[in-house]
């Protein structure tokens, strides 16, 4: 069986959907903490207009600061568009995230772009990743519905994922942005890309708006996808959807991977520390419930 | 396919765990708007000593009032013994739910019985309360781990399902009392349970401890789990276990149903209603997800 792989979203997916910016010392020092854990893959920022998202400003800095470090994970980073991509190579990002919405309004409201066109722009820029020779992730947004347009079609999930197949981009991740994702949808979706392109690698990324995520975690490791990306304390909402709430949590899930006897080898104890830190930084309950009822060690 | 059955517990496992009493007047008001909304069974109390819980002090009141209206839903209580029996009898409580812990120390502190002793006064009472025609459901509490004693064989919970069986006692439920199960655990117990007697009802109840409360859920329902108990804005916990929370909230649960096409009638927005009546009435934040996000309705 392939390992599992744990992408940690926060410090990008949590802290961009704050309204209070996190100073860059308390930032490095949740990712130090993190990175210490065994978890594998964490996303540091994103590669956006400063002053569109000042939250994550301090993404190139960040990333300057921990690269030379010795660190077993490896240092994500989302990019939205050649100038992010710019950005990123020149700070030296180890993997690259990029992603384009099946939904038309929710690609706008992001980007100024439709799905079509901001399906070309990414393939490209994507391929220009490649050729850098980092790792690169491409996903599809608000794959599962959209809190704009309510339902997407199946299909075209499918053919965006087509289109990043053709490209040579096989490590590919469906977002459920908005939270609308169900178990047996998700075992459809990927169930359907996994035969289309059988041995990719799959990612999921889930929130739990309605209390689905964890089911969904489930739905998808039964139908093959290896990679997941969740958010320390359950932080997490696109500041772009209607409805958002927070990720799956880290914790939660390594320690429901641990339960089930998928991942025992991460040190959950000090996952846990993180995210009852966050809690008391941000002073608000977190929707994650294994930082707050501790976790089994049986 | 069969009916999903949704049997509403939190006015019993809900308000037993809350500190303070809720009036009567206000119980009503809640049990009568669940019963308008379709579901199928709602557990207004249970029939323990009134000192004991004085939570719990006016099931027998509760049952006088609604057993003469017009509901489309069953009422259920738990009955802890004889004594309980007698008490749900004489107010005329339509369905009884009886259980025994499979952790000899969770047993012992709820009813001062090891797990052996209280199964044979359990089945004997199930049995008196078949005998008087009542709808009878006998459960396995702990059945997926013990906050004070960690894992519980699985072999010691089909002992103590084939003693129900041999008793005539086919309406089975499984209850997570301290949130320790995981689907792949569901899946073997409910998969034996189900091979030692194909077709009889079962039933399962899971606390989201430790965030796998809908995971579970799914797990059940592929395993063939026709009967689901869970709490309006997901109340609950336990009071005789170490770390509890809520169960799965009833209306995360409907709609999650509702997603996956497998029932569809039951009023929603109701639901949700009382669910943020809950969380105003407790001035605190429920764990339930759909009473906060609001509903998909595509």
């Amino acid at each position: 069986m392939s390992k599992i792989i744990i992408h940690e979203v926060g410090p990008r997916d949590g802290l961009q959907a704050e309204k209070q910016t996190v100073p860059t010392d308390k930032k490095l020092e949740w990712i130090r903490s993190l990175a210490a854990t065994g978890i594998d893959i964490i996303q540091v920022g994103s590669f956006v207009h400063r002053e569109k998202m000042p939250q994550m400003a301090d993404t190139d800095e960040l990333v300057r600061a921990l690269r030379n470090e010795k660190h077993g994970a490896i240092f994500s980073g989302l990019v939205l568009n050649e100038k992010g991509l710019e950005r990123g190579l020149a700070c030296g990002v180890q993997m690259f995230c990029l992603g384009v919405s099946a939904s038309e309004t929710h690609s706008r409201k992001n980007t100024g772009m439709g799905t079509d066109e901001a399906l070309a722009r990414i393939v490209a820029t994507a391929k220009e990743a490649v050729a850098a020779g980092a790792i690169v992730q491409v996903s599809v947004q608000s794959a599962f519905g959209c809190g704009f347009e309510g339902p997407i079609p199946h299909e075209r999930v499918l053919t965006m994922v087509r289109t990043y197949l053709e490209a040579g981009l096989t490590n590919i991740s469906l977002a459920d942005t908005a939270g609308h994702a169900h178990p047996d949808q998700v075992r459809r979706l990927f169930g359907d890309i996994l035969r289309l392109a059988p041995g990719i690698q799959c990612t999921c990324h889930f929130h739990d708006t309605y209390g689905l995520g964890m089911a969904n975690v489930y739905a998808a490791l039964e139908s093959g996808v290896v990679s997941f990306e969740t958010s320390f304390a359950g932080l997490g909402g696109c500041p772009f959807t209607k409805v958002a709430a927070g990720n799956v949590a880290t914790e939660d899930l390594v320690h429901a991977l641990r339960r089930s006897d998928l991942r025992k080898e991460v040190d959950l104890s000090a996952l846990v520390a993180v995210a009852r830190d966050v809690a008391v930084y941000f002073g608000r309950e977190m929707p994650g419930r294994v930082h707050k009822s501790g976790f089994l060690s049986y």
